[in-house]
């Protein structure tokens, strides 16, 4: 199960693989044909494993509580070497996990939560500490944004991040225009020095056009994988291994990370990797910030939400009241079951709103009327603990400080 | 005279221009087949000024001291918008000077000393800051080396540099492994995304086989031109005037931090750019500090100066005592009498040599001892300067601190 090969022997993707016709690369993700996206593809073309039933009961018994619904419900579909860290994990051996997010919006939408819901899920069941990179350099080149505003929408994202409920005596949230440097710069150069430039043209499909930060971006979003890059955290300690839980499209950067990591002496990141979240319109895509109609944001009203699942989600119902009798919703391509699928945790109630609608005998309205209660309890929620956070709250989680809690 | 175009109309350097056979990088000097480099083609051919006899003279009179022998004898002998900068100077506007070293050996050679030497003297004579990088991730990348050796050479070379006689009250050394981040790393960032690789390939000559850490590096060497990058000194002004002091194989750089620069909202940084100082076999390249026989350094001994002088010094003398009165010697090979150009203060002195060697009456061994001479008090004077400066003295150098002098 486990891939402990040398990374370089994994055929690297290209970002737009012609026979495939889905592209997946850290900064688009599109299916062939306004298709859905094809996981066992990725799976098959990344080189990643798929994250079967047996791991998922293992992760329940060592940590001794429920698996995650992400985990049950395969959102977390892939992964590389997370057996490794369990068996490492079992022997006492600890690790951290590191996420992030590119800061590119004022507020989040519900896909953006996926990755902090279930890493605060891992946090709370394996007490490890978490690193947190908001890569505000990335949005500055990528989108670009001033310097400026791409450092004022990191930290206010870093207020969402902190409303999810990590628990800040565990956590360190950094922005890289902040915390770029030392350490954290050496260890940015020591991996550049592995990378030539033909490398990141076959990972990432950059172009002479592009300009030299973008080039030397993935060294910065592959720095947090190793260790003593957070001096302040591990002392100078290289071998506490890294779990990272991603969207797969980021699975590029982490790639190369493990490529470079035993020629500098450092352990491999191990991935969990999840599916993208869906568009309101259709699985074509994921969710995308910049369409505001793709996308339900924290900031949403009840209204808001309302509206949006009425109007927008895409729906496998019949379109008409007889037909749907007669063949039932296509569950496939409905997205409110798709997102009660990520929401809804009960997992009895979710089989029979399939059950009832793939037959014929609910409709879509109803569907739609469960997922808009659900969304905006969860919404609310959300808006709630972010109001409580405050300016005083970012700097704790974000000081350069020993954690006051680290493996225990 | 002054240069206040668009940099981008200029001509850029390909590394290696076959017409030319020249070629002139920050890695590598040398002239077309075993010849001189052409200083009057790299002017043309970079788009910079010839530092001329009404500058000098301006200089002396704004100064109130006679120019330096480096300026006296064309060592440095070009610049870019100079006049600009004493324009503004004798306005009341201030400005910078910034240089800095690639740490890549032990010690240092002459030829290192020259910026230094050249830069002491500028400091004193126009009672302004200085900031003084050492590019340790530089050489990290290009040399090879590891990084714990070349923080460790950086800090080795601050002794040398220390040794030239700054005022640690209007000097900050830096490292780019310590000092890289914040606003500085911001910078970087704003100065990438103004250069593509396509650029990048014309300017400096990379290739796709080099790694992605050479290819960001010129926004490292590019930063420190813009005075918002140190606001231990200079706050976030961005307006306050750079001038450079290098060697002309570091225009490179400069020509791309020009260009960046109004687009950024920052001012055109200012050079003023040397020759090189050629190695003991003669002026067809640099001395290098990777052939211990083409150089001699700081840590020579006063037997090592006479062997290698007498040994390896290129001589324009003629082969025989009777060709050499009938012919004399030629001056403009003599390695003996470019080093004592660079070095014996004395004018008169210099052109009785000159006049007495050029004539036949005067011999090589007796060029050479006296050569021996100024060589030996130079270096006895920079070792007993470097063996008093203590580490503290280093701390004081590198702490990121207000300077006490700033423009008084």
């Amino acid at each position: 199960m486990d891939n402990n090969g040398d990374e370089k022997n994994i055929n690297i993707a290209e970002s737009g693989d012609e026979d495939n016709g889905q592209i997946v690369t850290p900064w688009e993700v599109s299916a062939k044909d306004g298709g859905k996206i094809d996981y066992d593809k990725l799976i098959d073309k990344f080189g990643c494993q798929r994250l079967d039933l047996s791991l998922i009961q293992r992760i329940e018994r060592i940590t001794a509580r429920p698996a995650h619904v992400f985990l049950r419900r395969n959102v977390f579909f892939a992964h590389r070497d997370l057996n490794d860290v369990l068996d490492a994990f079992e022997r006492g051996e600890k690790f951290y996990l590191y996420t992030g997010r590119g800061p590119s919006s004022e507020a989040l939408h519900l896909g953006h939560l996926v990755p902090f819901m279930f890493t605060k899920y891992l946090q709370d069941a394996f007490k490890v500490p978490l690193v947190i990179q908001l890569t505000d350099d990335e949005k500055c080149m990528w989108k670009n944004l001033s310097v400026e505003e791409s450092i004022r929408l990191a930290r206010e994202n870093a207020k969402d991040i902190i409303a999810c409920g990590f628990d800040v005596s565990r956590t360190f949230i950094f922005t890289d225009f902040n915390y770029v440097g030392g350490i954290f710069y050496q260890n940015m150069i020591r991996i550049a020095k592995c990378v030539t430039l033909n490398k990141v043209f076959g990972i990432f499909g950059f172009t002479n056009e592009d300009h030299i930060g973008k080039i030397f971006f993935p060294t910065t979003e592959a720095a947090p994988a190793f260790s003593n890059s957070f001096p302040h955290l591990f002392g100078s300690q290289d071998n506490i291994r890294c779990l990272i839980p991603c969207a797969i499209d980021q699975d590029p950067y982490f790639r190369m990370a493990r490529d470079v990591a035993p020629r500098i002496g450092y352990q491999k990141p191990a991935l969990i990797e999840s599916s993208f979240f869906p568009a309101l319109q259709g699985e074509a895509g994921k969710m995308s910030g910049s369409d505001p109609n793709s996308a339900i944001f924290v900031t949403d009203s009840a209204k808001d939400i309302k509206n949006k699942v009425y109007k927008y989600a895409f729906s496998g119902g019949q379109d008409s009241k007889e037909k749907h009798q007669k063949y039932g919703a296509n569950l496939e391509v409905d997205i409110s079951i798709k997102y009660l699928g990520f929401f809804l945790e009960d997992d009895a109630e979710l089989e029979h709103i399939k059950t009832e609608y793939g037959a014929g005998r609910m409709f879509t309205g109803e569907v739609k009327n469960r997922l808009i209660e659900v969304l905006t309890e969860l919404i609310d929620r959300h808006q709630r603990a972010r109001a409580a956070v405050t300016e005083e709250m970012v700097d704790a989680f974000m000081a350069v400080r020993p954690l006051p809690h680290m493996f225990d």
